[in-house]
């Protein structure tokens, strides 16, 4: 479907999207059909939007006077992958490598790093941080402002949440995952709470507290049953699972994860 | 991205968009790219009809029979702002002042009031009822003709669901959500189940049975912990909570909350 | 919105539509505005493509280099109603009478039976075999490899997942969902879990081990409460709600169901 240019160097851009002429895109970038960029947006070499992508969404102040409006860049890095029906704002940074699944909503002021992914269906809100290597599956709800650091996992349906007395101003802050922590399915982790390097939550388990490093908590509400270290895979083998990165290296670059023989 | 008249009073229908000659249009709409608008749809003036929305889609009876299908009207009010890949059916009405996130769908028979948001991702079904001033965050689940009534609030991925015993036909009932209510993230409230006024759910709930007014339930299942006037701010103050208009009133228009020192 | 043929038998494919050439559609099919449609796609007679549909989607392989990827077949028999903004992936394998709701997700080797529907949002990850008549509410999330057989229910925001310590390589196995089994909203079920014939899961449910055939379940963890036959229904009537087949018709063609009166 996407019209190919004979010269492999050439922007790929499918005649019945719509393109800023103001919009900087790199080299090879490959854009689909109906997708939007708006002028705002810088995109790097070797990227690909996909069809019905919106890059560069206006913040609320468009709809109160479109004329008057003016974006905040939105920027992205090389060899992006933007897949289908995604919506990134304006204000929003993203290094390179970054990979995202389809109907994926990211708001104005966040900052994405290197390596990132980002599965179907997620929602991150205003100026949240997304460290480097940092994976969310499905439809993962990250609040304004969250802290994620490099290197953790938030499986599909994760919640993190900001306001623990809803509706408030005052109150509000989004929580911190720690580097290497690993945040299971449909688990939601309260505001201001911090999850520490290392640190494990079961699936379906309702984060109050802090988490110290390297501990495994499960449950509602969530409590610590012991170092993460002592899990093991109950399917026959008795191998420690955690820290998963000993045994887990699918996808990450050479250098990005610790030698698996490395203390934790 | 989006064509601009020179003169402010025009519309303004991006050349890419699909927008039938039926469909009525106030003075000053703006219409995104690839959006779809049926004949069947009426929107007041200064609205907003983001990009690969799709406004009037049809009902079921359309697959049956294309050639016969007798869509109804999808009424929007003024001053709307209908994000991205939003998709509202033929047989919706929503008065003035509307605002949602983007990838919404909502329902054919759903009625909406004055001044309300529904959050990304929200799926309403059909024949809902949800009062002015009603905010739903994202990914709300809102089963068919569940009652929310006005100055509500349903936080992220809230469910209400309509079956106690799924599936079947002849049990089917919504809950109820009455004013000034607050529900709180990846809470799920059971069918024909009654949210007092002034109530507050807990995060990660399951209501099983009513909640009285201006009580506080949390669990799973939800119990009563006492009054919800008795929550104070844990981070450092101690100030009450809720009511919530006591002190929340970003966003509404004057007149429209209470007094702050009225009583609740 | 959609062009008609004035022979009726004549395809209608929306002139702002993207099909590939190579794409085979059978008769009456109706594509609507900006769908995209690529060259491995079949569609059977009679089938809806909606608005902003991708049909035939590349999988990673593509975006490693585009020019050498060979998408595989992605084939949907007669019948199909494919809502707005869905996302098919090659390589998916679909019989007749599908029917999907809106922003759906089905990724590659995925295989589903005759007369499924799937809901608004859902996201069915690789290789899930989901059998026929089975029908998925909004916004389920069906990890890889997940069996789901014939003539079962999954209601809204129900999560199938398939890694009992993530993240790991060696540990996944999907869940198992046998004929007639009913898991209500928002349940999780673990990894390499069975759901036994006719067993039913109460609503917010977590799985972690095999439920016995015609048993309810319910609880965080999930435990037996006896059998589904004992269940009544709570609304002031006492008539057994299990199997729902008994009572539960509508929509099934004729000869699918057992006869009301057979045994369980």
């Amino acid at each position: 479907m996407i019209a190919r240019a004979t010269v492999s160097s050439a922007r790929q851009i499918h005649p019945t999207s719509t393109v800023s002429p103001d919009a900087e895109l790199g080299r090879d970038v490959i854009v689909g059909p109906y997708a939007v960029i708006h002028a705002n947006v810088s995109i790097g070499d070797g990227s690909f939007v996909d069809s019905h992508a919106l890059i560069g969404a206006p913040t609320a102040d468009y709809y109160a006077d479109p004329q008057a409006h003016e974006p905040a860049p939105c920027r992205i890095g090389k060899h992006a992958i933007i897949r289908s029906h995604v919506v990134l704002y304006s204000g929003v940074t993203i290094e390179d490598d970054f990979e995202c699944g389809h109907h994926v909503t990211i708001r104005e002021g966040t900052r994405i790093g290197n390596g990132v992914r980002i599965g179907t269906s997620s929602d991150v809100q205003r100026e949240a941080a997304i460290g480097d290597y940092t994976r969310l599956h499905s439809n993962v709800f990250v609040a304004a402002r969250s802290v994620i650091e490099e290197l953790t996992w938030l499986f599909p349906h994760v919640m993190l949440v900001d306001d623990p007395h809803p509706p408030s101003d005052t109150c509000t802050q989004g929580p911190t995952i720690r580097k290497f922590a690993s945040v299971g399915a449909a688990s939601m982790i309260y505001p201001a709470v911090e999850i520490g390097h290392g640190a494990v939550v079961g699936a379906m388990s309702l984060v109050r507290s802090d988490v110290p490093p390297d501990m495994l908590v499960v449950g509602i509400p969530a409590k610590v049953v012991g170092p993460s270290a002592d899990v093991v895979c109950r399917e026959g083998r008795l191998d420690p699972v955690y820290p998963w990165w000993r045994h887990f290296r699918r996808g990450y670059p050479a250098g990005v994860l610790p030698d698996p023989s490395a203390d934790a």
